[in-house]
């Protein structure tokens, strides 16, 4: 996993990015360079050497999704006009907007550029689910938006938006790095699912950390959902259990803005508390992460081979930051 | 040509676009029913149909490239705080601006996917040339960017810019047709480089007739180049053909904003006028233009084949609107 990780930092490093004008391509150089788990592109690659030793094969796909990733990132920013992004000034902030529309197409249409660099026979599956995928988040996103002024919006819905923001791109991570690796059509399937119901673990653990993680290690500071009033697996299990009462008053902090944020996120966690939604997210995340554990075990590899994806599983389930 | 333009028409009309979210797919469908004049995707199926009588399998790709046109006009107009697209208020103004840039996302993303609707023996070639194209397109518009607040730009500065924002993708159309159709790669080379002259004529023809066409004809009104300080050829040529004077003229005009439109407007032409870049403008046009078509006389293929794509070139040459 390391290794992986390593080698999709050094290919990053190496994308021809000096290229003119310089206002397009050193945004892009800019955002790779803040960092970031990778785990997508780790997955990619991963997924491939379950199926053949020639992972080499995956990495330029892999960097294809990781770009198109962070372009999803840079226009969310402005979208959601956020001043940071891995604790530096977004593309907007540091440049501005204009430059952050335009790099970021710019970003997505290399994304593409890398995906395509994969061999013939899979050439055409891969792109089917690449685009599929990528028309999944630009969805995930709008409904994402569209929550924050909507009333009513429950677990399922909520499961369901982050199915298309988050985890259909994981997915897609796993799936195709098995297609390239040469898995059958079924195995890249079971593969997508495996990375389905991971990418749910992924985004409930980062409603759970943004309020119980320890903001020293989670690397940016807790409460920050709760006070843009960001519909979590948290709020949302909440909203939906809380007796007429209880919901009233969870809504009227959620009306209020700015005063005293330290005071809405202690009251925000302390309603969460009295509803017990915290154990019922790590029963979420458990519920996923058993799926996505039963569904590579239905993979017909050598088990050795599946020690280093499983070691990426347990790490996007048991992460503190 | 009519026949061709038709089913551009038809196929864009039963595109899949009633999914949800609703505020992510209406507005790619209220883009794609301001019309346009579908030149690429018919300029794509034309250039298949040079060398095969089977020019069905370009349809999708010419739809995936005038989806990819309308994308970058959507994406333009919030950089340039438009507020007009053919005459109907553009996306940002209609819904706003967050919906423009995300439904812009999702439109290059279905661009993709219907340019990747070809037979696998095209389809890596396909996507080389269309994703470095639609780079050469962002930069484009970058350096265009740019230009609005930088003096000095000279003429090969200006036709630069506009080989990479408006010929590059009429280039990547008769290119991606001829592949498509089965042309040799000297072929689909030859054919490239006939679209990137015809695209210079197009763009340079519009500088023209932004001035000197009738605004009756021509669908919007004249002179708006000329109150935006839009870098065009005739703006170009005559910051350096003007001797100090008549240099200083023209810039105090630039430097004047809002007053009184006509006043200005009749002023540059004046300018325009007296340095004859008129005519030098027909000269490039020609120059462009006669270059498309000994390139196209290269072309080994019973000359009647050459009949329809020989008018579609005169249209663009002669057009008034």
């Amino acid at each position: 996993m390391q290794q992986a990780r390593e080698l999709v930092e050094d290919e990053l490093r190496n994308l021809p990015l000096s290229g003119g004008p310089s206002e397009l391509y050193e945004p892009i150089s800019y955002v790779l360079k803040l960092g970031g788990k990778r785990f997508r592109p780790v997955m990619a690659i991963m997924s491939c050497n379950l199926f053949t030793d020639d992972f080499n094969k995956a990495i330029m796909p892999a960097l294809g999704i990781e770009l198109f990733h962070n372009f999803t990132l840079l226009h969310d920013d402005i979208m959601d006009e956020s001043p940071l992004r891995r604790n530096h000034p977004t593309v907007h902030e540091q440049w501005n907007r204009n430059i952050a529309i335009l790099s970021g197409d710019a970003m997505s249409i290399m994304a593409y550029e890398l995906i395509s660099r994969c061999e013939g026979n899979v050439l055409a599956a891969v792109l089917a689910l690449f685009s599929k995928t990528a028309l999944e988040v630009c969805e995930g996103q709008q409904h994402d938006m569209n929550y924050t002024s909507v009333g009513g919006v429950g677990t399922k819905d909520y499961l369901d938006m982050i199915g298309l923001k988050t985890a259909a791109l994981v997915a897609a991570s796993a799936g195709i790095g098995a297609a390239i690796g040469g898995a059958s059509e079924l195995e890249a399937g079971l593969m997508y699912r495996f990375g389905k119901d991971l990418g749910m673990v992924f985004q409930i653990r980062d409603d759970y950390l943004d309020v119980y993680g320890d903001s020293g290690i989670f690397g940016k500071r807790t409460g920050q959902d709760i006070l843009q009033n960001k519909k979590t697996y948290l709020l949302t299990r909440s909203l939906e259990l809380a007796d007429p009462g209880l919901r009233a008053e969870l809504t009227r902090w959620l009306e209020r803005k700015g005063e005293d944020p330290a005071e809405k996120i202690a009251a925000v966690t302390e309603i969460y508390d009295r509803l017990g939604v915290k154990d019922m997210a790590v029963r979420a995340m458990n519920e996923f992460y058993n799926s996505a554990i039963g569904i590579l075990d239905r993979i017909n590899v050598d088990p050795i081979r599946k020690s280093g994806i499983r070691i990426l599983a347990d790490s996007l389930m048991n992460r503190e930051k």
